[in-house]
Formats: structure tokens, sequence, C-alpha cells
């Protein structure tokens, strides 16, 4: 995949190259909409729902299962055992993805940020990974179910601020979506209905490696409560499961959260409207017309946000991973200013500034990647061949 | 409560006085024995399990609901609501002593540690503190839920880190646990009548200040996962709820956990046979017993480890505030090096090395805590009457 790559860094995080898994079970939004159609035909909203669904621009969504497993809701039980199975089956080819695009092993991840709204596990599957996939009995288990799509945000948040305590050490993010597991038949709000045919099913991971990498070097993090507004994303927890509560004031908290998000980049001597890349939550087309208005971006900006959003839906934690390979595919050049952000309940904005180290080739050795001009305290030179 | 204090010290996080709280509804150990035999009069292992529950050494235990509420399993949907209300309605008083004990208000705190198994809610519940107890908007908010009993320890070492993070930071660990929310009484293994008959409900919290401060200033933590325990304490996720599942074979695994501690012990130059003090999680009486042996520490050392147990129950993530408050009360001297350790699902241990930093009364201004001889970055002085 790669060619030969030299990573030459200081000790500021960088977040590598995510690997991005999607199920292979595919459902279109034209079969979406027939569903919708057929399973709600008396619904008093349904024109409604089917053209809200229609203008989220989700082309397909991939599910753990078959379109008719998944509208079948065999219990909570079940599910649970559906969701350890289907962890188990598929995480570990995108750990190890993750991993080697970093060009780390296993046992060199000090700390494992593993974020997941869609089932719940004790002991989390950190142990697990622990157990079967080669990391160290000593590394850091940051488990985090409860922070839903700002998560995504959160755990690259979290992977920077444990590389900041302990400079020079690899974290490993991993976000784990199956929403599909909490599909509820028995809900018909037109948020649910909405939300029906917006989320997906992924698996993304990717390193911030503490020295040395190539990706999005990490420069400051955010953390953004909007008040009074707790209710307008949450789970009500019912003997069926989590039941997905969306309010439909939910796009307009952009207006204010964009103010945050312009104290974060000011702080870092930077224009929020007019940075080299963003990588934004695609929580739905609304969230992505308003930033890009009060932000005062062109809707070019946020283009990888909504090739996400079309071809796999919002997958929850995991957009803003996705998200970033886009730009990783479509390559930046060094210093580019960034932000990432994800949004979720809480209403919670969690962002992060960074600059593009790029990955430097043994043909160009000399062309060094931004940051190695601030002071070196660790100089790693590697090469691999991916 | 406090004398007028003076808080003096450099930028080493120290772990202020917890603040403990349990329900009024008391079940006392004969209660306890009493209702087994009834419940379970025919059960095969009756005498067995009452000779456990009576020697786990637990005297009382204190519940969130009086006990015929607490064996009643009204569903999933009625105990999620409980668990809401008993959270918001007993959480503020522990946050604010908490506080209270730190010398810092709601909005110097840059992070909250939120750690709960025994109930779930999606946004955490940091979001409603952060709406309701005057906390900032900008907290991070690090709800953690898979790490059972040991996310007591798991939660001071990550409000640790978050102070290397970030120097001078200020952080509020909160663990919640009301454990008899996931009785579940269709369960009759030996594993769960025992547990039915040890955990007890509680809310503790305590403030991890990143400059100045008296209790145990933190130098180093860890986290280990004995190999191949994964099932060992687990959860299985059910219709009903949280199905708690404890192997027979957990007290042995103190043996493998040793050498994890010492070596941190060793790491930091100290010797784990020798401290002053040890925060240990009481998870039940054989563990306590097996590690003073294998740690090679006379049963003294662990003495307020069994007097939570004794008038609490195992508290799961709890615990080790509730110990450490009790050293608060007995007093300890400057600089006596001590150990904090969480245990749980993994099996995890998270163990945390500190000194003590007792208070300074303004009556002895020379007596300075032990630290003030470090660099000092900052200087705080503060008094408060509490």
């Amino acid at each position: 995949m790669h060619d030969v790559v030299f990573d030459i860094g200081d000790l500021s995080p960088t977040l590598c190259r995510p690997a991005v898994w999607v199920p292979d079970n595919v459902i279109t939004l034209d079969e979406t909409l027939a569903m919708c159609r057929r399973i709600h035909s008396g619904h008093q909203k349904l024109r409604t729902v089917l053209r809200m669904i229609e203008n989220t621009g989700v082309q397909k969504r991939h599910l753990i299962q078959p379109i008719t497993a998944t509208l079948d809701h065999p219990g909570v039980t079940a599910r649970a055992k559906i969701y350890q199975r289907e962890v188990r089956q598929n995480l570990p080819a995108v750990v190890e993805e993750a991993l080697q695009s970093a060009d780390v092993q296993a046992d060199d991840i000090d700390a494992i940020v593993f974020v997941s709204c869609t089932g719940f596990t004790m002991p989390p599957m950190t142990t697990w990974m622990i157990n079967e996939l080669g990391f160290r009995q000593d590394v850091r288990q940051i488990p985090m179910a409860q922070l839903g799509c700002a998560a995504g945000g959160a755990a690259v948040n979290r992977a920077h601020d444990f590389c900041r305590a302990y400079p020079g050490a690899n974290v490993l993010v991993v976000t784990c979506e199956f929403c599909s597991l909490c599909y509820q038949p028995t809900d018909s709000d037109v948020g649910t209905l909405l939300s029906n045919g917006l989320f997906g099913d992924a698996i993304a991971a990717a390193v911030v490696r503490g020295a040395g990498g190539a990706g999005m070097t990490l420069s400051v993090n955010s953390s953004y409560v909007v008040p009074e507004t707790e209710s307008w994303i949450s789970y009500e927890i019912k003997d069926t499961g989590y039941h997905f509560r969306l309010d439909r004031r939910v796009p307009g908290t952009m207006s204010m959260i964009t103010p945050a998000l312009k104290q974060l980049t000011a702080s870092n001597g930077w224009d929020a409207s007019n940075l080299g890349f963003y990588v934004i939550h695609a929580g739905g087309p609304r969230i992505l017309d308003d930033l890009a208005q009060h932000l005062a971006v062109p809707a070019h900006a946020f283009r990888h946000s909504r090739a996400v959003l079309s071809e796999y839906g919002n997958i929850a934690s995991a957009v803003v991973l996705a998200v970033l390979r886009h730009f990783f595919d479509e390559g930046l050049p060094a210093g580019a200013q960034g932000m990432l952000a994800g949004f979720g309940p809480g209403i919670t904005a969690e962002a992060a500034l960074g600059t593009w180290t790029p990955a430097v080739t043994r043909q160009d050795p000399h062309a060094l990647p931004n940051g190695t001009d601030r002071e070196a305290e660790v100089i790693r030179v590697r090469s691999v061949v991916g």
C-alpha cells in the first residue's frame, strides 16, 4: 500500500492514517425509502419523514446483518451476543491496518481508547484486545460508552492528552459502532424514523503516535457542552435496550457551538474560517450546512464529511476517522492547518486542532515534514514497506 | 469541619480528601443471612453460601431502596429511572463536600472522571453536572462504565494523567455505584448468591488538585491485566439488565497481580512490603488476606479496607475513595509512602503510588508539607473555613 516511508518527528503527537471497516450488507437510499413506506404506510408524517431521509444525502449504508435480521428485535440478550461476535470477528483486521499505517507494533501501544455507544460489555473490549491481539498487559484501558457521536473527537482528544502526559507514548483509538443493533421497531416518532434512515455500522481505528508518524499533528483540543440541551440527543434506557431520542432542534445547535470552535482556533492563533482541512462529524446535512455558514467556509471544505455521509451514513463516533482517511487519500500540503470536530450527546462538541505532517518517501529524503523545525527531542527514522 | 488551611504545593497532583455518601436503608449481616435462608431454602449449596457470606466480614450495607423494593426487579426501564433519580438527588452534596475539602470551586475543575458500572446514561451524568452543578462548559468529560470495581483506581489514574498533561489542572473524580440495581432474582449460582450478600451502594468523590492541596500526592500509576481471566468478573448483558458473573478463582488472582504491584513500587525506588499506607480495594476478605500475604505486609496494613468492607460492603469503584478517607481521618505523617489499588474485571489492577502531604494549619505555619523542597513552580496560599 505505502511507499517506503520515513517518519521523522519531535514529541508532538500525530494522529496517523485511520483504518475503516464497514460490513458487507448494503442498504441503499431507495431500499431505505421503500422500507420506510412499507413499514410506516399509515404514519401521519410519512411524507415528511421520506423527504427528510432523502435530504440526508445518505446513498447507502453498511449493516452487520442482512436487513430482515436488522429489522427484527430478538431482545437485548441476543443483541449483546451479536455485538460481541461482530467486534471479535471484525476488529482485529481494522486494528492491524491502523497499526501498520502508523508503523507501530501492538506492543508499542501504551493506551487504548475504545469508544462505542451501541453495545456494552464488562470487562471492556480492551481486555479482550490485550488477551488476543498482542497488546501489553500494562496498556491503559480507556473505554468510553456514553459520549455517542462526540466520542470520535473525544477519543482523539483523550489520546492526545495521554501523549501530553507521557511524551512519546503511542495510543490506539478505536471507534466501534453498530448502530443497527439499536434499531427499535416499536418507536415511530419522526426523530426515530429519520435516525433509522441515517445511521450505519462501522469500525474505525487509528494510532496517535507520540513521536514521529505522518498525519494530523495535534496541537490543542477542547470540549464544549451547549447549555440546557442534555435531552436533545439521548438514549432512553429500556427493557428493549437503548432507544435513541433525537430532538428536532439539534441542527440549530451549530450556531451555539461555533463560538467555542472559533475560540479554540483563535487561542492557537488561527482563523477558523480559513483552515486547510476540516474533519467534521457528519451528523446530518443540516449540521454541515449550518456549520459551514457559521464558520464562513465554502461547502467544498466539508466535502469529505459529505462523502462519508453519502457512502456510509452517520457512523457515529467512527465518522471523524473515516473523514480523516479521505484527507490522507487526497493528500495535504505540509503544515496545513486543520480542525477535527465531533458532535454528539450533551450536546457536546469535542474539537482538536493540528497541522499536517506528510509522509516523506525515500525518493525525496530532503523534503522534511513540517514540524522538524521545532525543537526535536526525539528523531526516529524508520522504514516500512506496507 | 476544617481548620484554617494553607495549601502550598508544586505541580504534583494531589488526591484530596474524598467525600463518601451511603443511603439510609441499612441491611445487616443477620438480615442478609436470614433473607438468603428464606429465599433459597431449597438451594443445594445453601450452607456453603451462608458460610461464605458470614466470612465476608460485611456487617451491614446501605441500599438506595428498602429491601423489599431491592428484591423486586421492575425491569430495566424502571431501574434506569431509579438510577437517574438517585444520582440527581444524592450526587450534588457529595460533589460539594469533595470540592470544599479540596478548597476549590466547581469552576476550578478542568475535567470530570465519572465512573459507574451499575447504571448507564447517554449523555453521561457529567453533562448534567455541567448544566446543574456549576461546572464550566469546557470541562473535559471522561465517563467510564466498563471497568467495574477497578474503575476507582482507574479514575484516580486518569485524573493523575490529565494533571500530567495539563500541569496545574484540577480533576474531579466521581464514583457512583448502586450495586443493588443489578440484583437479579432469577440467578442463583453460588457466585451470584455471594455477591448478593457482598455488594452495597455508595457515591464517593474527590478532587485531584494539580497544584497545592493536602492528601495523597501522586507520583506514578500503572494498569495490569491478568492474562486469560476475561470471564472471571463480568457482566452477562440480558433483557433483564446486567447479570454479574463471579468466578470462584478470582481471589487466587492476587498472586498474579502482586508482581505488577511490586514492579511499580520498585520502579519508584520503593519497597511494596514496607509502605506507610495501603488504599486497597476491598473486593472481599480473601483478596485482602491473599494480597497481604503476597506483599508480606501485616493484616493491620489493610485495616481501613476491612473497615469499609465491614461497614458498607463492597461498594465497587467507590471502595478506594472510602478507604482513603479513613486515612485522612487517622492522619498520616508527611512524606509517608503509599499505594492505592483497585481490582476488577479484566481482571484489571489499577494502581497508584503517592506520598502523604498533610494539611498545614495556620497555627503551625512553619511545618510545611512534604514536597515543598521540590522545585516549586506554583505556590498557592489560600485560606478556607469549612
